[in-house]
């Protein structure tokens, strides 16, 4: 069974508590919840990961080309400053799904700038808790047609 | 049964004909094909609309606002220049999504600016034909819970 | 007796129904209505157009040079991104004179950029309404001068 | 009756005088006296005010606040550079309209940005003379509607 | 015989009435009798094609896959806003040769953008009615050099 | 005993009246009181100075070099603009203090430019009638400082 | 009693040693010191935190929501790079002030930018160890004026 | 006799007391009587003005079309920040010369930028008192050629 | 019969050699002979000049004003760096038309400033060696009608 | 025996295995040899350090000041980004050499900013993995300058 | 007696012949005889030189430093372009003057950016011929100062 | 035996004459012999040559390519401004390295920008002398490996 990790940078940890008119009410764990519904409804093997640490998501992302198949990342903030976390996505050979809860180009002019985008195989943003949703199907229907052809 | 308007731009007409290293092989017809089917599955109606003329699409932004319940628009390389499409979007009540079959953040710098991100529900793009697909889904999606609530 | 053409961009049909706390409560029919009284108190012919086409556009602005003595253009969206719309006003002989509904110095960044404001002989913008009655009467006092020297 | 103040900004004492070709050759006398003409036309008094010193522009848009209903406001140079004179218009609870005889956007690259069009109820520009009386015009007919409503 | 398509952007139908110190005064029925002329001295088949729509010049770009061997594109004020029509070109397999009757770079600073240069063959520019013929010419050897390779 | 002269721009003579929700609603002579109540704790002389125009703000920054010991200068909408100021204020050898009632940085961009931030010993802003009386303070310790050493 | 924590970002526990005629000589315990002695003065109870790592920061923002009443946060290089940290910030209910030592605004234009600055109440820079007690007092006054109010 | 009139702006009043390094040690004092014997030498009267004041410069240069044949302009720091200073030297049909104590291209980038210089004969900068000598001089000979001519 | 002067700037002589997929696989030598192969039925005189020296590029564009009636100008590296060749090219009063052998808007970013475009009658760019030979016929028509008018 | 620090950053532990064509194809192994080879030839005391973790860099920079005489420093991603790392550089008193394996210039944009160069004695870049040697007989010479003089 | 070097760039031979409007009627001879003259009533030597190589320009200037007390350098379009040159005036211990005959200010744009004037004791420009004079004049000045203290 | 040619730009023949403090105290001469002691210890011959000469520095770049197996080169201040010499070392098949005595990112801005860099194989900066010693064995090191591959 093909397996995804699902990455979370930092403050996600505190959606649902933190300014719901942005993120929704969907708290971190409903949303862990919908994921796993999903992975089962996709016939995916699913794993979550949260940190408010660049380091951490760093060595995860490296760590990921041993253990998983594709990883679903949620960069937070690193999303626009961290050239570091764009290095470990490029070294690694599986692919990876940019997405956002909220629609970055709804926000400060500094959220336009994404530095992850352009080594990501596509993006999903603005739909909420069912961003993360919707990139895990798009990762599972990846997989499906690599292993297909 | 909810309405969904699916609206292609200028040039999407000749995809699978056109540079298949970005926009994959799936012709126009196939990817009709393939939203009709989601269509079924989710339990919306789905129209079809293509054109390479600028006011032909802001026409049918506008009429949609009385025949349907959302819309997908794939603006194609109206995307970066057309303030007119953007303030159709702005001016109508239904919800609108932006899909794109390529990730502009790959491609040519002056495909980073949109000017339709901001005024649309959010944007899923980079996964060739399924990008309309999980765009027609996360319309179903929103829909479903706007009756819900 | 001088004939005026006043010509309607994109989405100006929509006036009145469209985001009324940026463009007012007056709507479309209402401001011809205006058009048409003030025009009968400078005593000048009114003819009016709209369209969401930029091709549409630019070949009445071409044809007013034969059939009219002055344009009143509000072009919408336009005015930030039509060159085309711009060498169009640049190549009739006859007076153009730009109107804005709105300030769009209150409004987003891109909507500071002008193509148009450099080739018409005025602009006139921000009183809703009354910024089409402005221009109007500022085209008949125009013609008025020019017949009297 | 409605009290209407208009202030002219720095070196608009010298118009008639100075390039003829940008300002047309009515002198600022003759503009005075096209003011008083309107005004007894629209029913408003109307006071003048002329000075090269930003500071009294300043005391004087501040004082307006007591003694008039309404201002027409030709800033001059101010238009470009006064963070100051934009405080003090935004300051004041009456509506104040911007008026320039030419038309900044035909001119040097550094009249394009004005810091004072967004805290104003509009603007008009490009009509010589006429800018002026369009723009007491313009204050007379917000006063009127505000009166009946 | 080899056939070349040569389109004419908008307000070129205005060529020898507009602006003669600018784009010369050859009409543009001159300029198709030259075009017609140097086809014949080179062995080439023309047709032409002009509009002030964008759809439209889209429409033709892509048709002329089927129809022609090459394409001469003036794509007027296009040139430096429409990346639809970049795209256009881009997804046509036949050369496009890029022409401008004037020299946009003795002209306004937003005439020195050109979307189109980088997708076409080559530019000829600044000649007046010469610029077309000598596209042309261009277009009908590199027809030449690739038959006889 | 020290002497501080505490010198406010243009329009904050409105405070209290003019805008609450930006600048609190504090009125300037309630802020001269504060002023006045702190200085007595400090053991500090105070002088309080107003003005809208440029000129007089610096003659009395370049007056203060013989007559105070310390400035705290709040200088509205010249913070953006004065380079005249800001010299006066590089000119003088006595420490000035740049103060705020707002927090520019969560208002209009062009605010957050401040010619004067890096001439003067340090800024205090955000913090409404406060931030004059917290720089007083620092003012006060300043000198106090000076005179131990 | 009231609870602040005062947070200082990276490098800064080196103060003192590094670069004196920026930072001042007072070392870091001495600067620790003073809080303790102000805090004691102000009646509120003060912690402090030093980390050189980004997501160490992070996690104290967040916790300090539970634990304490206000921040002091001097983000060092931090201030000029960190999305997530601002993210952080903008998260918790608490009232968080921005200190820092020196004046960024007389050091490398890179420092300018502040990312931090418009989601704290307010900033105090440029007074080196006293920039963090006025801090201290500054959030000692908020806290003692909510509980008045 | 011919006569110039030499104008400076904020701040010159202060030179000789003010950052030597930058100016030189010669007082304003000094440099009057340095003026004052070139004119005689060269045959001019010369009449000297100072003011901090934006209004008060304006005002002078506007009369000095009345009372001299020609004007030296030591604008201060309004070169690089007054519209309205440029428009008043603009509207005077007079020869004005700006001239600089210092160098601006040694000291701050946003000295770099001249509002004066596009519309003065020329510019004399980087000499100490001696730019105001030569400029002198400029100003002699520029109006014994034109009484030759 | 008329002259034209055929200038080729820096790296020019490496043609054929360097780089074949840019600049064609032509030689310095083919490119020449082609010259005067065109110049022979054309009926001009041509002469070929190179250099990988700026001053020597100048020195020949000064003298040819004695000794040509037009030139082509190849001017390789210094297209996008030279305002002396550039000033060169203006003192001259014979017409200069630039040519470049491959399309530099498909090259890098700052190969798209041509400091030499302004000041040339036109350009032809993107035909390989066919560039110089379709730039000796422009010039040719040119002095054509010339003798003709 | 001096002793130097050989400290590499975010990713570098892949390299080897991660984008060959950028790196090249040794390990980072092998390259910790050849620094062990070098080391002994130059007679110094090599000691290696990586993590992805920016405040452990930081920390162990910081550390470096007691333990060692020199330091190496292959940033990686952190280069661009972390103004929190430069001034941990410049904060300690042993000199700092930056290196990196490939060269920044030739690859995307936002790598040409680094904000280590300034406060670096030197970089090396370009050569694989003998940048990092050469970096550290860089460094062996250094230390043997400052010990003879 | 002091000797001066006055350096000429590139096109200042053709001065007089060449765009007389902007560089006047004075020729290359002309303005040579002037400065002599000047010279023998300042009391000075003078020597003048003229390229249009870059490199020639350079050597000069080094040169200088052993044959020369100070030069008068217009650097023409090198102005603009030249870090080499600028280089060679910062090499150089003797004092550097920058002169131009026009005023670069009332052309092109890109004529606005001196690379010239930080390393250069002052400039003088706009005066035409008189502008060699006057620099002249100016290095005399200097010389004799420097003796005299 | 290989051979590589070190080449000087301009102003470098008087290194340790000029700007000590920026260069360091090595003359010409003597980075010279250190150039020649490393090539005997490498077992390369070396060949060194210096112009101020742009055109001088292109002819030797292109000749290297039938004399020499790989050019160490010092462009000085071309390396900011020579699209010329940088076609020259992209248009030669044998290896360039960019070497430079200074750290330019530590003068002025303008030094940022290297044309150069991105057609080399690396760069080595800010070393002093040493700065070319070591690029000189790292042109040893790559041609040894080039011939035992």
């Amino acid at each position: 069974m093909p397996r995804v990790l699902v990455i979370f940078g930092p403050n996600l940890n505190l959606v649902g508590e933190r300014e719901p008119e942005v993120y929704g009410t969907a708290t971190y764990e409903d949303i862990i919840e919908h994921l796993r519904a999903a992975a089962a409804a996709e016939g995916v093997e699913v794993d979550v990961f949260q940190s408010n640490h660049e380091g951490d998501l760093i060595d995860r992302v490296q760590g990921a080309r041993h253990s998983h198949d594709a990883v679903v990342l949620n960069p937070g903030g690193f999303t626009h400053t961290s050239v570091a976390l764009r290095d470990a996505v490029a070294a690694v050979p599986i692919p990876v799904i940019e997405a956002h809860l909220s629609n970055p180009f709804r926000r400060e002019p500094f959220r336009r700038r994404s530095l992850l985008a352009s080594v990501c195989v596509g993006t999903i943003q603005g739909f909420g808790a069912d961003s993360m949703v919707l990139a895990l199907r798009a990762a599972a229907g990846l997989l499906r047609r690599r292993r297909e052809s």
